[in-house]
């Protein structure tokens, strides 16, 4: 993203209506969006747009954690692949996810469920199936909810949460010297996707089937079309992009830690080379991640390697993973880790540093050579 | 909607996969979908799904509002009659009439957008414009929100407000005897609606050419087509069909007036006659409205005249009318009466009282004869 030459592009095309929102990108839109608004004035929205979720003041209360995510049939999901027990579970996964970034605790969500007319209500029963079970799972209630027609499946969660600590986790706090960390592993939920791309090929004009099919068999469909030989990391790679889950607790545990452990926080969502790179750009600050300490699922190792894809690679690039990426100062860092550890938390992996070039990410391979990083997540416009 | 026939319709195809929401309609789906949850288990959750708005605990601060509402194209608007001005304002409103509708105060939205690439991006200018004069106008900052690639326009809005009282207005707290109000006058809506059906008959194939003369010419362009005699009031109704703006001030007088003033409250969106048999089953009490005094936009009655239909039926039918409809003990209306008054407030009209038959709604003729009011507003499903 070159700031300098999208300003351009924006004075020159303002008012050209055959200009589209393909042509600056999702990045470009939001910038542009939250350019005609004041944000900030009232001294109650603590935080506002630009990080994981905005953060409210509640008087004498612990402050509040706000956000939003859309799931839309065709975009982020198709039926042949999402059963709809999954598609509900993962849109409360996207929200929750960005509460425990910020540090909070679920209190509850809201759902907007946009349908056709034709869907079988038992698809709507799994899909809220779904959603329950995602709630059980992490916290959080049923608060509300809109129910409309609409001609693809959309489903838009907004999830309201307290902080879990004293103070958010902003992306915009990391200092030069501070260690890069990353909870759990990468790599499954993107060779997941590459699994069901390879072996479950798109069936055209059969979404009323897809959706019979979701409403008679469950998830578990999907094993018996995995090679045997990679059947059981294969399965585990799918479940994991198909229904993802935040890092609740370790979020908490994190929130609790006091000034600057962690010192900037966000989750692992457009993909580890995106995150890191807005990272950077929040906090100004440059990150240097080193290829060969990014922790990689074994499942998503042995997928890869099957499928003769560098591991490495896909761990890189794989968005939707949900695991939280933070930074921390080294003096924290042994504390920090007894202390997850003692509370039987996922370990953190060291993977990088921070480092004083602004807003540039590189990846150090095990070669000694640098790639530099950018936004190459999942694409909207 | 004949509460026993549906449990039977329910129980019978509960796993039949080709029984389609179509069967079980609106309120039957969002009675389903909640059978599956336990509701109220959090002593944070001060008011659950089923009201205008959900109320959470915020430690001693003021207890917190929340909602959402989502927009679609093709079923909540069409590109040909609303332009993006008026959208992204209808969409804050009608989650912030909401918030008003609990006697809440505003504090901010998050705004999930779903956009063709193709879509100027003078479209999503003028889209983000109206959602910021909704909320110059009505208060609350814009917190966050998603952007998304989807081949329908589809805005969902999450509003979150604070309480501006001790208590939630709640639709479920009418008692026999008490005077139902509203606000404002009715119809205008309604007759927007049938002026753009009329006068301006859809496009097949326009939707692009609509989303470029939307991004060329205003809302205004609409008053040329309507015919001289009924210009100025058909363009008020129209107006008022594609912008309408919650009754913001009036919630918040109300909320402050103490115990049982108002005693309950909601807002007009599904239409006069709906919401008056959700107010009625909510409160278990009956109603009964006089039909010669259900306040009437006079605009929406010489609309009405010159198309010969009856500004009546549309007042009682007319939806997304966003004025308040609430019961006050009859010992409390005058002084509620002076109150808003002395405020500057839109007065209030009495156009009926609560009975003690329940969930029984009826609407009392000028000849004395009585209808049956039921839900009668759009129909989703």
């Amino acid at each position: 993203m070159n700031k300098s030459g999208k300003s351009s592009v924006k004075g020159r095309h303002k008012t050209d209506i055959s200009y589209s929102v393909s042509r600056i990108g999702e990045f470009g839109l939001i910038e542009r969006i939250l350019g005609k608004f004041s944000i900030g004035n009232r001294r109650s929205v603590l935080v506002g747009p630009g990080d994981d979720a905005a953060v409210i003041a509640a008087g004498k209360g612990r402050p509040l954690v706000l956000t939003t995510d859309m799931l839309v049939e065709g975009t982020h999901f198709r039926l042949e692949w999402s059963c709809p027990e999954a598609l509900g579970f993962k849109a409360v996964t996207a929200n929750l996810s960005d509460i425990a970034a910020m540090g909070g605790a679920p209190v509850g969500i809201v759902v907007s469920l946009g349908v056709p007319a034709s869907v079988p209500i038992k698809v709507i029963d799994m899909l809220y199936l779904g959603i329950s079970n995602a709630l059980s799972r992490s916290g959080g209630e049923l608060l509300g909810g809109d129910t409309v027609r609409s001609e693809r499946i959309t489903v838009c969660v907004a999830a309201v949460g307290n902080l879990a600590g004293d103070r958010p986790l902003l992306r915009s706090g990391a200092r030069k010297g501070d260690k890069v960390c990353v909870t759990g592993s990468l790599g499954c939920a993107e060779m997941g996707l590459v699994l069901l791309k390879r072996y479950f090929p798109r069936q055209r004009g059969s979404r009323r089937s897809a959706i019979l099919s979701w409403a008679r068999r469950g998830i578990g469909d999907f094993q018996s079309r995995i090679p045997r030989e990679i059947r059981r990391d294969g399965y585990a790679c799918i479940l994991k992009h198909l229904m993802p889950a935040p890092r609740m607790r370790e979020a908490q545990l994190l929130a609790r830690q006091g000034v600057r452990t962690p010192s900037s926080m966000m989750d692992v969502s457009d993909g580890l080379s995106s995150d890191l790179s807005q990272l950077a750009r929040a906090s100004s600050v440059g990150i240097e991640v080193f290829e060969d300490r990014i922790p990689i699922h074994p499942s998503a190792v042995r997928t890869a390697g099957h499928l003769g894809i560098s591991a490495a690679r896909a761990a890189i690039s794989s968005g939707e993973e949900y695991e939280l990426l933070l930074t921390v100062p080294p003096s924290r860092l042994k504390n920090l880790s007894r202390t997850m550890k003692q509370a039987g938390a996922t370990p953190l992996a060291v993977i990088g540093e921070v480092t004083g070039a602004k807003g540039i990410t590189y990846l150090i391979h095990p070669d000694g050579r640098r790639s530099r990083l950018t936004h190459a997540g999942f694409k909207h416009f």
